[in-house]
């Protein structure tokens, strides 16, 4: 049999062929790692998270800085994990009798707070066009080429700054992909503070946009997370401490050595190359592909990002 | 802190709620039970597949059928799992320099399969009706109440028989969701035989729509799969046989000894509780939800499926 569309434009040959000034470094202070206790043939498991810019749920980006900071995290578990949900980590704090105590000053975060009016949304847009000279990006013109509406979740969705974003005429929100980190909470009005955090597993939970605080994505390791097995207690909690992962550490990596920092860059949204590759993520055609999408959801984008060696 | 929308209605309470006779039971001819070689902590890992019904993808749902009458997967084995995307078993032959001969009488599937014309599915439909008693189920009617045409991947998604379906105004196909089980090919035109299987394991790979043969999903024991180490050779093969697991049988319930049949039934597409259940999946507003979705995409709704005793 002859295989059809050799040669035609891949995801892979659009990301080798972009420009290096179309990635963007993530800075010290937007990363998190976290080191779990080695798994059982011994092997090293780090988790590496991108914390999300402003204008995205500060206030609890920054409790996650605070917490990190004060070395909070050392010393608690992953004690659930869910099948097609969430790997969730911290003090457990509702399933224990005596919590680790809190770091002072953390915000109180109210649940306005999950979604950015239109008005912080253009003044972030224009500082990100003063700042990097680029033209700006445009809501309604940054997406998905010319399948962005087609969401049941929003009337549109769209890129900034690397992170996958929906809106209203109201507002915009950071949505739940597979790999997205949220805060933890009870029953609404709680809000959760960010000491017990969860990382998406399965497919993109999407009903919890507008309900959850996104602070972040885990961008390296999560198969660190996906392969923990399934809690069987309530809820996905596990049933005995002995199933609970030990976290060693959870560190800004502006906190790190500067030999032991990661370094990240993600492809710029507002680039030719990640419009390019958006178009080929929503029209796959190539050798392995017959029949094109026509389209593709903001959470199967995965925006592109990759390590780089410390410089 | 006052909980709000409390005893609103919840995927669970709707279930709990639901009448027996909305329940079908799935033909011991359409379950395949897949048995993996214990885990490190020596428990047993049973994955359940549920096979599609006619008019989907037959030559290569019968395919399989022949594969497990003939044994054909005892001694074969887990090789590929990406985080995110699949875990595959099978032979492996590409990897291989000894292939393992296939049975006889294997049909050759075009990829015409991939896809059912729109008579065809009017006949489907008409012979449900008939079988069932039931009024039918008129594709741009059954779907998700309000919100179905909302999708980037296809002009109308919608269930029919318990299974996520999309839709153009040629045809209709079987989508790919988290948990889907389908037929691994080289590069197109090859279409694959069945011998090599994947389960999604990841968000919902829908650009595999109409270029991969779904014959299935996982209906229990996903998790067997999703957990399992990625593998770190070319494109997720494992680099050693030491890191396959070894599957030790795949059986059709159908030849199991009446006390070793799983019983399982999934809720009927076309009754009210399968419609007040899509509904509240797309609308949640119960104590933990305070911002209803508006919308749910057809992966996440998750089709109810549930183990019943033997009988």
């Amino acid at each position: 049999m002859l295989a059809r569309n050799v040669g035609q434009p891949t995801p892979a040959s659009i990301l080798a062929a972009s420009a290096s000034d179309e990635w963007v470094t993530i800075a010290p202070d937007d990363l998190l790692v976290m080191e779990l206790a080695p798994g059982a043939d011994e092997s090293a498991r780090e988790v590496v998270i991108e914390l999300l810019p402003p204008p995205f749920s500060q206030g609890w980006v920054e409790n996650v800085r605070t917490l990190a900071r004060a070395h909070w995290w050392d010393g608690t578990s992953v004690y659930r994990v869910v099948d097609n949900w969430v790997a969730q980590w911290g003090d457990g704090e509702d399933e224990r009798a005596d919590p680790k105590p809190l770091p002072e000053r953390l915000n109180a975060v109210p649940e306005s707070e999950y979604t950015v009016l239109r008005a912080a949304m253009a003044a972030a847009e224009a500082n990100w066009a003063a700042s990097t000279g680029s033209a700006g990006v445009a809501t309604e013109d940054s997406g998905i080429p010319e399948f962005a509406p087609s969401s049941p979740y929003a009337r549109t969705e769209y890129f900034f700054m690397g992170w996958p974003l929906a809106a209203d005429d109201r507002a915009t929100w950071p949505t739940h992909c597979y790999a997205s980190v949220g805060v933890a909470r009870d029953v609404a009005p709680d809000t959760g503070t960010g000491a017990e955090l969860y990382a998406v597993i399965g497919h993109a939970p999407r009903q919890l946009d507008r309900n959850i605080a996104v602070v972040g994505r885990v961008i390296e390791g999560i198969e660190h997370l996906a392969t923990l097995p399934r809690g069987t207690g309530e809820a996905g909690v596990y049933e005995t401490r002995a199933g609970h992962t030990p976290i060693v550490s959870v560190r800004l990596a502006s906190e790190l050595p500067e030999a032991r920092r990661p370094r990240f860059e993600y492809l710029a949204s507002d680039s030719a190359s990640f419009k390019r590759y958006t178009a080929v993520r929503g029209n796959r055609s190539d050798e392995f592909y017959a029949v094109p999408a026509g389209g593709v959801d903001v959470c199967n984008v995965q925006v592109p990002i990759r390590r780089v060696a410390a410089g």
